[in-house]
């Protein structure tokens, strides 16, 4: 029997933090048929928090140190708030969500990150993706929305890449579906000039990637996301699009974005 | 072929501020076998995080007054914070938990409250439950943790008394499974003496309930509980239980607290 699809949808903070951008993202979605998953980032609304309840934030590489009050807000604001707006705001747009976070079902475990020069904190790296369980409340007719929050298997919640989680999730789910992983920001793709939206490199493969990199003309942000997205090809992922949330039908139609190819 | 027993236990707000107590409780949640769900309330948290953020709160009869600032606490802080924290909890003690609010898959759905007097702002009141959808779940070997926000199908959270959303489900499930409705917290059970935890009434029916209401002897906060447990039992619920959340397996077993019957 042929393998079924299955959408994993990653979008960015800059969306969700925009009440207009978001609820136009949410109407592309609800309506895409078939198995989907939406993973969410967090963005401004949990430094925003932070501030208000003074708790100082701070950034190495974009990675969000988390000590123990950091760890309480994203978990509120992440698998709290906007887990649960973006759950609401699908059901009443006929789709039926279902706004779960790593410890959940145990869909995504993780471990702690120990690293020799910086201490992340709370921060997890995924170990294990529960893909039974996915695929089981896939049956069920359910669209999973996911927040970036796992847990270690001994009770501790842990903050982790949303981008790295969608990724690991399509991995993982290759061997079940024909899997088709989107990241959805606010860019139009991988651009040329990261000013300039029409800059759009439709498709990468790994020798332009390479050459791309050598030539310095991939901006620094980008390059974690390109990373993945190679390394989810390699590993069974169908397809990985790169583009704008607002286009999402065309980026899944591939008339969008940049599509990474093996 | 005879009905499961599905168990539906709210656990009250002042055992999820008292880190220690909670554990325990967890601890003999997870041991108990079988079909369950957890209707967790919020307590002290939600009260303590508005303070810092200096929003206002206001309690009518004991019931949150839900402004739109109010609701992003709650929002917050039960259905992210203690959802997940108890999630994380049951995964680690090996029950394999999902942490949900009404939102998700439908499950609970309520009608923004409109009163005469009061505006109680974002305040729901439980209007239809997803029975087959939990259903599904229990059958999956999950058990259900829920947090009390639920959605009114048109996108709007809505902050929803725990202690209904139990009844609700417990009556809703009792087409499918033989329920048992625990409502626990920290007092003894019904207490004669709401300052001594020895004075517990083993048995309560309907006669013996009016005569303690009009001889006083119910204290205030008691009665909604109460009321409520005649209505589960009424409409279908086999036994509902009250009583000390660290004596849980006493409770279930029917050797602590109080027992409702018909």
């Amino acid at each position: 029997m042929e393998k079924q699809v299955l959408h994993i949808i990653k979008v960015g903070g800059n969306i969700i933090d925009d009440e207009i951008r978001l609820k136009g993202f949410l109407e592309h979605f609800a309506s895409m048929p078939g198995n989907k998953i939406l993973v969410h980032g967090g963005g401004k609304v949990a430094t925003q928090l932070a501030k208000e309840l003074q708790v100082p934030q701070q950034m190495v590489e974009g990675r969000r140190i988390t000590d123990k009050d950091t760890l309480r807000i994203v978990t509120m604001v992440y698998a709290g708030l906007i887990n649960k707006q973006v759950v609401a705001s699908l059901q009443a747009l006929g789709t039926n969500a279902i706004g779960l976070c790593g410890a959940d079902a145990g869909l995504v475990k993780a471990r702690k990150r120990s690293h020799a020069q910086v201490d992340y904190g709370y921060v997890g790296d995924v170990t294990e993706i529960g893909s039974a369980r996915i695929d089981a409340l896939l049956r069920e007719g359910l669209s999973i929305v996911l927040a970036p929050i796992t847990h270690d298997g001994h009770g501790q919640l842990l903050n982790t890449n949303a981008d790295t989680i969608a990724q690991e999730i399509a991995r993982s789910m290759s061997s079940i579906y024909h899997t088709v992983l989107v990241y959805s920001f606010e860019k139009a793709g991988v651009l040329l000039d990261a000013e300039d939206n029409s800059s759009v490199i439709p498709r990468i493969d790994p020798a332009l990637y390479a050459e791309l990199k050598k030539d310095g003309k991939i901006f620094a942000g980008m390059i974690p996301k390109l990373d993945n997205a190679f390394q989810a090809i390699a590993s069974g992922v169908g397809k990985v699009i790169i583009g704008q949330a607002e286009n999402l039908p065309m980026l899944v139609n591939g008339h969008a974005g940049t599509t990474i190819v093996p």
